[in-house]
């Protein structure tokens, strides 16, 4: 399965269809329902380029990368291709029994076109619908990473839920404190360390076991000073995430 | 100011104690209620110890680092040394005008005594009821630190509350993502390549600007896919913290 094509040229489509290449595989085609999207990762990808689903060239594996919700508008143009999504969150049975090669391909990572990524250390999932399959697909989880794993829809989805918490919701908890800082004007900078090192710790122990702060010792008056000096909608979460702490500490 | 007493034998004055022996200050004494706290820290930076306040020996400098709530006790069996307190929340009046030089002595860190920390990348946030005292605690955090600052009271709240967000309760993502994935029987480390990324992005761009996720795509089906499967307690934290996104969105 040397040749193939990529429907979609977001992020994931971008950071995975530069890895495919520089593993040797042909990318023949980019499609993307915007034109000028679709042109920008050919060129990236020196391949042609289309915004017509009907005007797909033959390949030998079809990897699509569209929208979660625009994944079965897209996949009911086509019938007996191989064809492989990277959804996190969406199940095998998405393909229905349309296709006698069906997968899925997902990438666990964060991809954001701007930022550089190193595509050997990303956790592949795979799934399919039958073992030669499973076999192609996990081949060419292989040959772009050092992690590749099965998975079925029902893990593969919970594994996703979970990366929403400690990726874009731990993200988020960034964010307010950036917003906290910046009406201080303290430098954000100077909370990397802090980051640092609670990565570090649960690279080593169950996070749990390492929690510290206010909530974990269920410092009262400190956690009362802090909700005082909070926006509405940081006291919220601020609120909820301690008293969720707080029973964890039973 | 070579002489030092610690007052205070946890996480802060152990790793705090060791900088300071490593960088030539010599501790004289450490004190803690728990005598055998005490001497397990005394041990390490073979100095005296002792459970009674009555007890202090003659220092140039005592520095103290009890919890946040037992601060205002213990500084009230001492006038006219000169003394600093290490925490993010309590402000430099807890010394009221007792003192002819106190301070705050702040290190920006998670501490847990079994994980490793180099001290010298540690901020250090410094405060002085004076400029000549503060000018004796600039210079003792320069000599163990990279990163020493001035701040006020006010916004060494502010940035301790940013970090009990970018800290602690990122911790706490984690922690869940964890939950989460012992029940389905994966492996936490599978997400460590994405936690990874996740930092990596924030060293580079303000976190806002690299938000990813479902929340971020206002993507209604997986949210709600996603909460049907979450348990209660994670469940409203799941809600709160994708509209507080989704807001962040407009």
């Amino acid at each position: 399965m040397k040749n193939i094509v990529l429907i979609g040229s977001g992020n994931v489509a971008t950071h995975l269809g530069i890895a495919l290449r520089n593993e040797g595989y042909n990318i023949l085609q980019v499609w993307s329902k915007q034109i000028e999207s679709a042109k920008l990762l050919a060129d990236k990808l020196d391949c042609t380029f289309t915004n017509s689903l009907k005007d797909l060239v033959t390949a030998d594996l079809y990897i699509t990368s569209v929208k979660d919700d625009k994944i079965a508008e897209v996949i009911s143009n086509f019938q007996n291709i191989n064809i492989a999504h990277t959804s996190g969150s969406i199940g095998l049975e998405i393909f229905k029994s349309n296709f006698t090669n069906c997968g899925v391909f997902y990438p666990l990572q964060t991809f954001n076109k701007e930022v550089d990524i190193t595509f050997s250390e990303i956790p592949l999932c795979i799934e399919a619908n039958n073992p030669e399959f499973e076999k192609e697909l996990l081949k060419i989880g292989k040959s772009l990473s050092n992690s590749v794993v099965k998975m079925n829809s029902e893990q593969r989805k919970q594994l996703h839920i979970a990366a929403v918490f400690a990726c874009n919701f731990s993200n988020h908890m960034f964010s307010i404190a950036d917003d906290i800082l910046q009406k201080s004007n303290i430098d954000f900078n100077l909370l990397h360390p802090l980051i640092r090192q609670t990565i570090k710790k649960i690279e080593k122990h169950p996070p749990k076991n390492v929690q510290t702060g206010p909530a974990k010792r269920n410092d009262k008056k400190i956690i009362e000073s802090h909700l005082q000096s909070l926006e509405k909608n940081q006291q919220e979460l601020y609120k909820l995430i301690t008293n969720s702490i707080i029973s964890n500490n039973d």
